[in-house]
């Protein structure tokens, strides 16, 4: 078991809310940081959604004109690494307008010094190269508790740098509650889920994105990540340790390959030792390739039915569009707009 | 024909898009300036759509147990003086998910510094006494441009005080159409449709409000709009004349009579003379009342059906929902949304 006993609401089932924006192809790191955990949050037993944000690719940017075939591709993605679609729940945002609505109420549960004051999106507007905040990114952390909120989310698996958003998130749950049905919750306050997994840099030392090239996309060939590991960034000591904080690219290959070996970085350091560079890619490309092999083989033949794939997002979407349509319900009623 | 020979986009059909937050009885002041006008419009064979902005009542207060209620009175304030639901389409912002799904895109066209420098935003959250603006006071004009454009609205009556709000409205199409949709234009670019009535005052002198108890309400009794005409604010002298400028109180008395007699208000002055306020109060009071007397009694009939008023919100919402969900077809084909 990877959830905490964390103290979830007992008055609302637990339910995991993830997802993605389909902005590329996933890789390595959201393999091992996230998607693993969601497969076993689903091999536990738990109801896990995971939400294609595909409204919200445009935050930062316009809406491309492959946006279908990404879906597409994400969806490949899930499924090659074990989300399973007869337990688990994949839906696109764009197919449930009754998400959206839950946008005015919330609205107007938070204040602009609250929104103005959220690090994260501070720092995201910053990363995007946006002079100017646009209305989708200042109320980003709203759409998200819609997000969370409109299946009663409980458990939101995030990284670090997301918990000022699950907390917007508790706040806005908590107070419509309050405001608006003080006997009979409408909304659990949902607990983040902070993933242990260490952060694995891409193969030039920065930052893995699936914008840089850095990254060993889950979909690429064999040949494919042995070149960019060929071509990954190491140091001038011929001798391998395990030591991030000195040798961070080194390291971070270290780690790569004991990821996915399930081994200590320390025990594949040693066993390296003197090996330099070349013996380090080496292994780190067979453990990386050894580790996808299974999943790009299911990836392949999933890549080649886009209408299974497109039919799993909309029958994804019917099933939580029912879910989003009941709460609907069940907020008009609490704000007495029962007609 | 009260409507202008304005620059409407040939490539749409004409539609006006009105509507009232569902806050309180209509008075003398909704009928003389806005709701006749709605009725000419319709009568002139436009196609009117009535906004109930339910969802709006939120963004200065909470929702109030009486809401659905309120709702039922708008209806029968509407059907009484002539807004036909065979011809109109009367509709309720809670039940179009689809049109507050189009606040994602459209939030994603506006800047932060937009939304802070719209001065109708401002004077509202001080009139209704806010110390921070909270994030549905600060994206109305955003909602208000969903409102509009779901129905692809093309003639939009207000008052001057809503101008900035039309031409946000006006730069969300623009942006979307050169954004998503250069070669076929999603949405039209409203034009605001002036109302050249003159601004009536309360009973006290002041803005005529459904709040302050200086105002006629379309649903009062003779009797009750006697008491209240009776109570009305004058001056000391006996003389009548119309003097806005210098006399306000009378003159707005003298206005009021005007309009429901449909002559010039000099002429009422000249025909009052040294009669002084009794004989002004006692025509006000014989002209109001004759002026509402067959709305009132249509109205009288109507709420006492309320299965019908709300029949009237359930159908025409169903209509509006139609639109809307066509609308947002259209725009998820634009933004490459269609799996």
């Amino acid at each position: 078991m990877t959830h905490p006993s964390a103290p979830v609401d007992p008055a609302f089932a637990l339910r995991v809310l993830t997802g993605d924006r389909p902005t590329g192809q996933l890789h390595i790191g959201h393999l091992l940081g996230t998607l693993e955990n969601r497969v076993r949050l689903q091999e536990d037993g738990l109801d896990v959604f995971v939400l294609i944000a595909d409204y919200q690719t445009i935050t930062d940017r316009d809406s491309p004109a492959s946006l279908a075939a990404d879906v597409e591709e994400l969806v490949a993605d899930y499924l090659a690494v074990g989300i399973d679609p007869g337990r688990s729940t994949i839906f696109a945002h764009s197919l449930l307008p009754e998400l959206n609505q839950l946008m005015l109420p919330f609205l107007s549960l938070v204040t602009l010094p609250e929104l103005l004051r959220n690090p994260t999106v501070k720092d995201e507007a910053a990363t995007a190269g946006m002079e100017t905040l646009n209305g989708l990114m200042l109320t980003y952390p709203v759409h998200q508790a819609a997000d969370i909120l409109f299946c009663r989310g409980t458990l939101v698996p995030v990284g670090a740098d997301q918990l000022p958003h699950i907390e917007q998130t508790r706040v806005i749950a908590r107070r419509f509650n309050r405001r608006y049905a003080p006997d009979r919750p409408v909304f659990p306050e949902p607990e983040p889920l902070l993933s242990g997994a260490p952060m694995l840099l891409g193969t030039d030392g920065h930052k893995m994105s699936k914008s840089r090239g850095n990254s060993i996309a889950i979909a690429a060939s064999a040949d494919q990540t042995a070149r960019l590991l060929r071509s990954a960034r190491t140091d001038s000591d011929p001798h391998i340790t395990y030591d991030p904080v000195n040798r961070p690219e080194v390291s971070n290959l270290v780690l790569l390959a004991a990821l996915c070996e399930g081994v200590a970085p320390l025990l594949v350091a040693e066993q390296i030792g003197g090996g330099g560079a070349v013996a380090l890619k080496r292994r780190v490309t067979e453990a990386v390739n050894e580790r996808l092999r299974p999943i790009r083989e299911r990836r392949v033949e999933l890549a080649g039915d886009r209408a299974y794939l497109r039919s799993v997002v909309r029958e994804g979407s019917n099933r939580a569009r029912a879910i989003a349509q009941q709460t609907l319900a069940d907020v008009a009623h609490a704000m007495h707009c029962g007609y």
